[in-house]
């Protein structure tokens, strides 16, 4: 990946959109754990920014254009919480998170899954990552809905282009190339959608022959409903997984684990969790993934050192195993 | 469900589809079980017919017109095996499985999973079904590819239809209503797929208004992803699931399990697994999902005392737990 760093950045400025629910209690926390690394990183200042669907039902609007403008021309980064689903259909309403990932061209999202040992320095059980497209497949939300013979018909379209497949292959071979297992799994469903799928998975694969430095990753390929199986039986078996869109969703909800949506030139760290609005207020959110996510960013922004920082603390906090969260059942809890 | 059965038929005609791979070491295994049941059932008819990606590699067609006539003609129900992908892509090569719901109308793929309890008579502790509708969203196969400005693009059409979700909806609320539980959870991903996935999630909630019956049945929802997990990680959540195809075909790969095709007029088993070419031809490949198959094939057609004898049969030797076949650390594993 290539990294956004610039070793003359003399201030770091983060957007913090923390959305609906639980996100008002993790982006915070994360917020503080990026205020506690101390001179790792240029001195931040941070823009808290509206987005959600509490920002829909207060406004009329998911995505505030202020929102956008200013994460575009005012901040280095940013960090984005979680948002709410309407329980019924509302009309104008439309996933935020969506949109930005478009509207910033974050066409990855990285989801990296590691299991805390319970040793300290011992290496991780599990420790994978999850490369998915962020700006095509189902998610370019081409909806129709027509009347037909036997009632209503919708209809959706699903977009695979070889430039959007190509460009997060490359971005998949980078990162396994920087393994040390260097292997790659593309997920796809060829053997129903041959042309989409087709596309993708050969977009993927004409990838090396085009580079030789890839020519070191082993690659691999499954169905994703068997690797959707295999990868909650036997997580260890993967080390980088590419899919598109749809399929990165479901391979990657993980539980409490991190993200970053990236581009070239901005990167957006980001929970992989959802708004839990039956839990916000209680204080009781794990804001584990949003801190880790923090770390994940900073690490994409190449301030190694901050991220280190972090992750190590969150690692010994989970080691100690005092400070648990209810829903910490979710990360691997060490034994003791 | 509407039982298929009646109570004069005299004879019971099976087609047999082994298709590829392990598909020929597992469906005669079934076969040997039906034969087995005795005179709970009319003296069974088998009749092998081709169809699989080996039929299409030595005659160019994957599912012959012949097997669809016999199927239709001359077969009360039937037995699929599985069927290998190809490894690139094959011009004319087009799934027969998926062809063969659609031409059968058997737009249901009914997927109870359920744990064998180490002590017999103990109630499992994972009983539920998936509910998996078989004739649309993507696996309509409607897919283009074109050339744009930066390359090959190509579409995929997902269509979702007020009658196809109707009718799914409609046999997860009857089989809902025949369990204990009587608990349905609707999966979806209406938060980005707010037309589609929205028609499926309002027409299956809509059903009960129709008929009253089925107020009885608890509903709620989750949308795909985050149900991905939950599955895996506390199955015994979940009484039925009902999805669209491709949602159902992913939370449905859950191991050795086993399915059936449903039509109002029709019924085919089918063990969710694949054609597991690597270990074709070794002898050990799982036949407990074709087994099981049968047995609900059986127990779909009316023939409940010879689906439990053989169930029961199954239950024992996994009790046993002398005559586990490799794969068998898929399904759950009795403790002894
Ligand atoms: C909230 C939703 C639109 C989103 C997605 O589907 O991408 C979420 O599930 C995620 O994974 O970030
Ligand atoms: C073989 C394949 C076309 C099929 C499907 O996707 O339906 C299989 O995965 C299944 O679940 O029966």
């Amino acid at each position: 990946i290539r990294s956004l760093a610039t070793a003359t950045r003399k201030s770091l400025t983060i957007g913090l959109i923390p959305a609906d629910g639980i996100g008002k209690e993790v982006i915070p926390a994360a917020r503080t754990a990026i205020e506690a690394v101390g001179s790792d990183i240029p001195t931040p200042k941070f823009i808290d920014l509206a987005a959600g669907f509490e920002t829909f039902a207060r406004t009329g609007v998911a995505l505030p254009e202020e929102t956008v403008d200013i994460l575009y021309n005012d901040c280095d980064c940013a960090l984005f919480g979680s948002v709410s689903s309407p329980s019924k259909k509302v009309v104008g309403y439309s996933s935020p998170i969506v949109a930005l990932r478009k509207k910033l061209d974050l066409y990855a999202n990285i989801r990296p899954v590691l299991s805390v040992s319970p040793i300290p320095g011992e290496p991780s059980k599990v420790d994978m990552v999850v490369v998915r497209e962020n700006t095509e497949c189902l998610y370019v939300k081409q909806e129709q809905q027509t009347i037909g013979e036997h009632g209503k018909e919708a209809r959706a379209t699903r977009l695979i282009t070889e430039r959007a497949s190509t460009r997060i292959g490359r971005m998949a071979f980078e990162l396994a190339l920087a393994r040390p297992r260097k292997h790659l799994t593309v997920i796809h469903k060829s053997n129903v959608l041959s042309v989409t799928d087709g596309l993708f998975r050969e977009s993927v694969r004409a990838i090396p022959a085009s580079d030789p430095r890839f020519e070191a990753v082993t690659v691999a390929e499954q169905l994703v409903d068997s690797a959707v199986y295999r990868l909650f039986r036997e997580p260890q078996i993967y080390d980088v997984m590419v899919a598109p869109n749809l399929y990165g969703d479901i391979l990657s909800y993980l539980g409490v684990v991190p993200s970053v949506n990236a581009g070239d030139n901005f990167i957006m760290g980001e929970p992989v969790h959802g708004s839990a609005p039956d839990i916000f207020g209680q204080g009781i959110a794990n804001p584990v993934a949003s801190i880790r996510s923090a770390a994940l960013m900073l690490r994409h922004l190449g301030y190694t050192q901050a991220a280190d920082r972090i992750d190590n603390a969150v690692d010994s906090v989970l080691r100690e195993g005092q400070l648990l969260t209810p829903t910490l059942g979710e990360v691997r809890r060490p034994r003791r």
